[in-house]
């Protein structure tokens, strides 16, 4: 008997995530075992709510469209799920004669997808649940990457470039520049800045991962080192950047923060760290905070990436098809040069919950840069090289007169 | 008897200002008159400290690919000439026998370029002087629009509608956005983000520009009002917002800004403003701040654009030959659909040190808003369209159950 599809998209948008959907409803449109192809909006709270969509009614070319297309198509949610929420969903999901439930997020969604797994093997209820990976943090454990990440990497390493460039361009008057990403828990996403740096003095010059506690002190002999060295400093810095106490940095400090609203959002490390070299160093400093651009830019987006959103998704469906269930998709490496990947399986319980951080061999031993290591790692996941610039070889003029004073 | 030719670039770093520099020697190449091409390092301060080069021994296609090439590649820089030094720089024009000076910048460098031009008039040293347009800003008066302009456009576009994407998607939980854009004294960057918007319910929903006094209450019932309406709000805010008295609004508050440090650098009204929406309507915010990014990215660049810097910058070269002297280039917009410029020629006393500020009929009466006539004065100048995305229809199925509560 043909059984009904239900696809949610959960946890903050990508440029990519709408690759995996495309990937499972073409992949769902191949077979016979699925007879509705159904949409969450707004992933789970879209499933509690009974707010479901027919994606078989989608033209098929905007179908395909979402495989260049950013944010989440079906809408998105960060929700996590109370016990009686647990019947709801359970509710919704006989009530439609789901058989195939497809979640794509991070490991709290895979925690989500864990859980309705249980729920229908402890009923007896015939339903497979496949996790689609899916997380610019790129901090789920056993993948070797998570989609999301070569396109957040490649957008941090183009910015970052330009934005050195136009400090080395202007650093007689502004010379410190700080670009602040994103990760709460994990470094990857700042780390990917190193893929910038084009010789030994261009940007970024420094690299700060909440892996190791920000220690003040050694944050201000190090900038001051590059800055007596070159004249200016590019910085990138984690916006999840914590103290040896094990505090946000942004939150540990009075006054200019967030935390008298009673909620420690992050964002402002940048902001927090041009007071710090202002004050201490007295030297001028700006920050850059590209934000969620860097998460859903589709102009930056890696075509490894979007490729391998797409094949995680047919994966999920196919697997499922096959009668897999309670498993999340994986991305094995299978060669590094040339690059590429293959798709695996996972168990959920393994996912759930869990953060994988950036490992001590991908971080120097100052803890203030990356190490090769990380770079062969990260550079296949852009997807290409970046766009190559001009470089004048400025042959100097000879002097005809005394120097300026 | 041919003489030598001497090119600096000034201020703000862009994605095209290379691109006039290619214009420029590529045209210097073709004519007899010329003879040393010459670059300036680091903008006026290169030729207070002779530290020029030679641009003739540049390969051919380096300087092609100038035109492709974000920031600056002789460097720039931030210098107001004191009278002393305007003795400095007579005696270096003369001791490189420098007969044709073009600088490219904003009002400032035109007000340099203008003095120079005078005081060679008056010590009758035949000295012809030409400024090309370069601003981000897109505030010199006279020229339709500046060269740098139209990529900044497009970029925060590009970046606003991803974003505002973004909240459409995860508006569950993250429902204010807020887009810092650069913009010290007028709003021609920010009102460029008004191009994201697709639909009456799309973002950016509100746009504040410094033209307009920055007045608390409005704000935040604007804000409500979107709120209540849609659920999320998108908005755009220039980091030069000032209140009703003139001041910053980001230094106008005590403890969270920069001006205990002495100096009132922009930026941080995102920040600001996050705070102000988290306490007075206790909504979670959260802020984008592009940053130096906005104005050098090569991939957000405007064909439209990188081809009028460098058309302005092959006409100041040949004007000068032609005997034109103390003169900036203008652009003149011959017509919008479909859309063709041409050069002019404008005297730069008329542009020295002055500012061209977003016109009242490109803002709306409410001054959250741009008007129809800005979207048509913008939208060429960006280069095409935007990138085309795919849209759900969202046929939604029929509801088997009572309501989730």
């Amino acid at each position: 008997m043909p059984r009904n599809l239900l696809v949610a998209q959960s946890g903050g948008p990508t440029a990519v995530i709408n690759s995996s959907v495309a990937g499972i409803v073409e992949e769902a449109l191949q077979h016979e075992k699925i007879r509705g192809i159904y949409g969450a909006v707004n992933g789970i709270l879209g499933v509690l709510r009974e707010d479901l969509v027919d994606l078989r009614q989608e033209d098929p070319s905007t179908i395909s469209k979402l495989r260049r297309t950013p944010s989440a198509a079906l809408g998105s949610c960060r929700y996590k799920l109370s016990d009686r929420d647990y019947s709801r969903l359970y509710e919704v999901l006989t009530a439609h004669d789901i058989g195939y439930f497809i979640c794509a997020g991070g490991n709290d969604s895979m925690d989500t997808a864990h859980k309705t797994a249980k729920l229908a093997a402890e009923r007896k209820y015939d339903l497979k649940v496949m996790g689609v990976p899916k997380t610019v943090d790129n901090d789920l454990p056993v993948t070797d990457h998570c989609p999301g990440y070569g396109s957040v990497a490649r957008f941090n390493a183009v910015a970052t470039r330009d934005s050195s460039l136009d400090t080395d361009a202007i650093y007689t008057s502004d010379t410190i520049k700080i670009i602040e990403t994103m990760g709460r828990d994990t470094g990857w996403i700042t780390a990917s800045t190193a893929l910038a740096k084009e010789t030994e003095d261009s940007g970024p010059h420094l690299i700060y991962l909440p892996e190791r506690p920000f220690i003040q002190d050694s944050f201000l002999t190090d900038v001051k080192e590059v800055y007596d060295r070159l004249g200016r400093v590019v910085l990138s810095v984690c916006e999840g950047l914590k103290n040896e106490k094990g505090e946000f940095v942004k939150a540990s400090t009075k006054g200019i923060d967030t935390d008298k609203f009673g909620h420690a959002q992050l964002g402002g490390v940048g902001d927090y760290l041009v007071k710090l070299i202002s004050e201490k160093l007295k030297i001028k400093a700006r920050y850059d905070k590209p934000g969620t651009i860097q998460r859903v830019s589709m102009l930056c987006a890696s075509q490894v990436d979007l490729d391998e959103a797409y094949s995680v998704g047919k994966a999920a469906l196919s697997k499922a098809i096959e009668g897999e269930s309670d498993k999340m998709v994986t991305l094995v490496r299978k060669r590094n040069n040339p690059y590429s990947s293959d798709t695996g399986l996972v168990d959920l319980e393994k996912i759930a919950l869990k953060t994988r951080k950036v490992p001590d061999e991908f971080i120097n031993k100052n803890s203030n840069f990356v190490t090769k290591e990380f770079v062969d790692y990260v550079t296949p996941l852009i997807g290409g090289p970046l766009p190559e610039y001009a470089r004048l070889r400025k042959e100097k003029l000879e002097r005809k007169l005394p120097p300026y004073t």
